[in-house]
């Protein structure tokens, strides 16, 4: 039997692309599509990976740059591996690192972020976001990418075989090759460039890699918000034994951008591997991605709402800053289930976030992710029913 | 049946004051000697209500000042009062306000705390503590405190009626009277005019609270580090027919002075009333407090430590800021068997301490607080079986 596997459970007549699935890994079971939320140095931030195992949690991606440049992952190394670190038995995924890296390059150069448009409005209380302030503090050539790191000042390097190397070393279920990541705004001449050394990389990065048993390998797919490029990535990606396929880089300046980007890209991929959205996870986002045939996306949107006082409910963001939730005897989302929603009022929660406890991230990020985890089980439901579509058009019209 | 009652269960033979009992309220009963943890906004920061019960929370207290400044009790009393607001049933307590007013007085002015050298080693991380920057802020007249609100530059007014007022609007079990609290460095002639004051607050605070069948009020002892004036104090308010009675106030200039005002209060104290010594626990202190025949006491230790990254054990404080905690595979605590100790490495804790991780919040409040409240059982049995003395010796000859 093998460690890791694939399979698709239905085809949906709904849509050329929509598909129900589960990977199989050696820390247990992921139905597809699915969020994968964000747990950057090893924790989602406000919930304990055993809460967020009952609350629904199936997979969680981990930062390996924030785990490299603090030299986390040699003591996770020491200790047997993030699994043992954690001492939890999930399926975990780690970036390549790549997207932190170049983050600090051009995205930071050109003020944007995964879609130029992203979190326009999100106030800059996370300290940790990178301020998209100007200076391109990074150098790329074929070998690999010269960076300052911020924090310490230290000049790094990392490369295609670094990167697979810690993340070999972090031991995570899955892996992602390492690849440059490009702004919405690099023009075609730079992205053609920039996909060449991707595919090369893509290559070392397999050969770093090699054949262990605990761990498979997703390749990337980049080329921006060009056809042409996507398309050639496509074909050489998929051409590659990687176990599955993240879709990376630039999609476009706008959310129908990213669209077009997957109805490039979704067609020429093979059926039988999983596929993975990177940093994608607006709600209206995860139906159009699940819609055109994507299985997983990672974001760190519930987890960073919640910490900026806000809650997802199937009537729209609901900001409990806002004082007119101070006197709101009602819960946060009357539809949800979840603990918090069962116990406690919008006026409690709002008085915590607004006096700044930390019981206030604590509350919303458990709804959130609850929320989230819920989310994607109406999802799949609605695909084995033939009702997505329905689903999508309800949802998103109260959001 | 009465909805509050108090009962001595044992008084024990190896000291003269030890005893074990148990208070009833309507919210649940509380096992005496017990320690009850700050929530001050209604909120244990780092662990939900339901939670802590799990671990062994019997009671907790909340601050009238924050909730009266930020003008919660209103929303609250709107509610029904704080156990509908945090929709919890656990019994509570509220102080009078009256300490933080008046650490903005004195106690600023003269630089010191509850003990004049308490926390002397404790880095100021925490936005919330008073800075002891030597402005006094403070106006006393008999009639009430005219004092400046920090946030918000306020003039405001507190009475014995509006403390009383406020703390019948937030409805927990047990309320203080309102007391002046003065400094371990006032001397004897202000410490005597103050108390005079505190007793005729004692008197309105008794008649601003009327007969309420769902509260009980404790009144205040003080008087200082003065003999005459404890003594004077333990007379005048315990011919009044409060419920309880708190030991508040300055208590010296030294963990021995601290006892020495014990010794002067607790033999003059009507026997079958509970005994609340405010703002005292760390670990030596509460097997002083206990030996001399306290009942229960409230401190912001094992919250406050668990946020500034520090750990309680049977081997003294463990401070997982420090490096060496990194790669160490041991739980906190080896005797500890609480969720965190039974699950999770000092090194994965210090990783997300020194990460600035809230989970390294989440799990040392955790550990902390269910540390605490271990504590306290062991105490309790140890009393039942006669070998308090000998536990006492063992625990704090390994602090």
């Amino acid at each position: 039997m093998k460690n890791f596997e694939f399979k698709i459970i239905k085809k949906s007549k709904e849509s050329k692309f929509l598909r129900l699935g589960q990977i199989k890994t050696p820390n247990g079971i992921i139905h597809i599509p699915n969020f994968v939320p964000v747990a950057t140095r090893a924790a989602l931030r406000g919930m304990l990976f055993a809460e967020a195992k009952k609350s629904g949690l199936e997979i969680a991606i981990l930062n390996t740059y924030h785990l490299w440049v603090s030299g986390a992952y040699k003591i996770i190394h020491k200790f047997g591996g993030l699994h043992r670190f954690i001492n939890f038995k999930i399926p975990l995924m780690t970036d390549s690192g790549g997207f932190q890296v170049f983050s600090l390059g051009f995205s930071r150069e050109h003020g944007v972020g995964k879609i130029a448009d992203i979190f326009p409005e999100e106030k800059s209380r996370d300290v940790r976001r990178p301020d998209y302030s100007g200076k391109n503090l990074v150098k790329i050539t074929d070998r690999g990418v010269y960076f300052k790191e911020e924090r310490s000042g230290k000049k790094l390097f990392l490369t295609p075989e670094k990167s697979i190397k810690i993340q070999k070393m972090l031991g995570a279920d899955f892996i992602f090759a390492f690849d440059e990541c490009t702004s919405p705004l690099n023009d075609y001449e730079y992205t053609k460039k920039a996909l060449e050394r991707t595919h090369k990389w893509a290559i070392r990065s397999l050969k770093a890699f090699g054949k262990p048993k605990n761990q498979a390998i997703f390749g990337i797919i980049q080329g921006g918000a060009y056809k042409d490029l996507r398309k050639e990535s496509v074909k050489f990606i998929s051409s590659l034994p990687f176990f599955g396929f993240g879709i990376g880089g630039s999609l476009g300046k706008s959310k129908e951008e990213m669209k077009e980007v997957l109805s490039w890209v979704i067609p020429d991929l093979v059926e039988n591997k999983p596929r993975h959205l990177l940093g994608i996870g607006e709600i209206d986002d995860i139906f159009s991605a699940v819609e055109l045939g994507i299985d997983l996306m990672d974001c760190v949107m519930p987890t960073r709402w919640a910490r900026h006082g806000t809650a997802l409910t199937f009537q729209g963001r609901l900001n409990l800053e806002n004082r007119k939730n101070l006197s709101d005897k009602s819960s946060i989302d009357a539809k949800c289930q979840c603990f918090v929603c069962k116990n406690y009022s919008r006026a409690y929660i709002s008085h915590l976030v607004r006096s700044k406890e930390i019981n206030g991230i604590i509350l919303l990020t458990h709804h959130n992710l609850t929320w989230m985890f819920n989310l994607m089980k109406m999802i799949r439901k609605s695909i084995k029913n033939n009702s997505f579509m329905e689903l999508k058009k309800k949802v998103i019209r109260t959001l």
